[in-house]
């Protein structure tokens, strides 16, 4: 029996305490969420299960205290800065941590110094910590550099990743724009609400498994607007209105792009699919049809990175470190 | 700069020495093979490039004796049992050590005793041992393992590899029955030199990944006819010869099949590809058009498990255990 605490109960937070209770052998000894309506509430009830005799707290600290978690769930924040301190106390805990945080991906390019800081304290306090999910953490990252295992050279990796946002849930049409006004859009861009965050980590770690030394990366971002009216999304979306987001992710090597992540999510996508290609010797392309459900991808991998997690050396790590965080049917399950 | 040493010097053999010396920070410090035509002569001179100045030597133990190698690899033959001595003076010389025997992939259920061994004195010397390739090793194992990692749920693994053996080489399309008439066939059968090893290997190494106990394992073998004369092999194959060979193994839980690997190869095959389909939550397929040149592909990854195996904790490994083989450019390169 595995003993987690989950941190941050939002969409993904919930859909993981589901996910983890269908395998029998997780069991959740407390939960942290900062949200007033969530707190002093049942961990089980608020994710419309039956109660589970763990409430939910606001502080991070007095939640875990003797709670000898083995491993700890956090589903808070994209940002690594803003999740540096709760990855403290966690590790002071001596618990293990997955984490769905884009940046903690692979923060050893953008953020060095956090990612030191994080490593160090993890290793004092003998816990692994990783951040992972279905991108960044698996379908522009891991795979491909599984792939590769195959090739004994490789020249240049693409990746596409296209989605039909249609029948997603709606913070996340919201999230790629869609039934934005090109002027809504463009000052969702400004604020910086409106990205993928990731792209940027998913090249970093490829380059590093290839011993690649990028000159440069570069990440562009652009609406997609509607060619006619779309009715397949949350609301209706106007001829002329975004309907979604493309962004490509790109490394160099001495001008050469070697490097090229295509990320596109719209509401009325023609058709959903993650393709790798790798040219090289021998040169691979590896397709999946129809492309695969984020959601449910990173909240199951969050749950088999846990079997891994447990069996590393201490310290921050990135999915390319742990062995196999395939799916593993809990023994009661 | 790694040390290596090459024990059997057959076409894999070659191609590695071929491949490894392309990567700059590998070095041979001896090759052993007992081909009488071989022992005595220069490995680099054997694998048609300049002099090595390593000579092929017959006798294994002195062959390696104060080499302090890193890694051996092992491309010898497909049988635990024979290869179980090598092994074992490998460890004494503590060397970490990647082979291309395909019982050694997986040799916990069908040869539970001398894993046992193996692994014993790998712990008892310091060293990794691993068994890798293609298929087993990859195509049929890992990677559907790895990509169940983004599932929650998986009820069946269905695998796919059919490969057109037409541009294969020689000894490859005689292994795999291509002209030979229905008598000649079955005689190779009985006789046991008509077969892929690995695919039970497989099985169990993703029921193992799954925590899956399987009740019942099954292995089929039967030729492919031609239905018309073929010419696009080593040989013109009639109507009514044997083209190639198609095996399926099969993992069952309580009569219900929840895995299956189907490996079909032949000369004049229409179309190469494998494809990974698992039934669950998400439910994947994933596919590679064109498949993937088994013997390149095997070459390649022995090279690049070379990386991971000498970070690995001691003893018997699979390629679950291990951090992510990837392509690595060598530093020179």
């Amino acid at each position: 029996m595995l003993k987690i605490v989950q941190i941050g109960i939002g969409p993904l937070g919930k859909k993981i305490v589901h996910f983890a209770l269908e395998r029998k052998d997780i069991k959740f000894v407390a939960a942290v969420d900062t949200n007033p309506d969530f707190v002093g509430k049942d961990l089980g009830v608020l994710c419309l299960l039956k109660p589970l005799g763990t409430i939910v707290c606001k502080d991070l600290k007095s939640a875990i205290k003797n709670k000898n978690a083995d491993v700890a769930i956090l589903t808070t924040v994209s940002s690594i800065k803003a999740i540096e301190k709760q990855i403290e106390e966690l590790a002071k805990a001596k618990m293990n941590i997955v984490s769905t945080c884009e940046e903690l991906s692979f923060p050893w390019q953008e953020h060095p110094q956090i990612a030191k800081r994080i490593d160090t304290i993890c290793k004092k306090y003998k816990v692994a910590c990783i951040g992972t999910g279905v991108n960044p953490g698996f379908l522009m990252d891991y795979l491909p550099c599984v792939l590769s295992s195959v090739c004994q050279k490789v020249n240049k990796i693409k990746i596409t990743r296209f989605l039909d946002a249609s029948n997603r849930r709606i913070p996340f049409q919201q999230k790629i724009g869609a039934g934005l006004t090109r002027t809504q859009f463009k000052e969702k861009v400004a604020e910086g609400t409106l990205r993928h965050v990731g792209l940027v980590e998913s090249i970093h770690l490829i380059a590093h498994s290839m011993n690649w030394e990028l000159n440069n990366v570069t990440e562009s971002l652009k609406p997609i607007f509607a060619r006619q009216t779309i009715t397949s999304g949350y609301i209706k979306i106007n001829k002329g209105m975004a309907c979604g987001v493309e962004q490509i992710g790109r490394g160099f090597i001495d001008k050469k792009e070697v490097i090229q992540l295509r990320f596109r999510a719209a509401v009325g996508e023609k058709e959903s699919f993650d393709t790798i290609e790798i040219t090289g010797i021998p040169t691979i392309k590896s397709s999946i049809p129809g492309g695969i459900n984020g959601d449910t991808a990173t909240c199951a991998i969050t749950i088999n990175v846990i079997r891994s997690i447990v069996k590393a050396t201490p310290g921050l790590k990135t999915m390319l470190d742990i062995p196999v965080p395939g799916y593993f049917q809990g023994d009661s399950d």
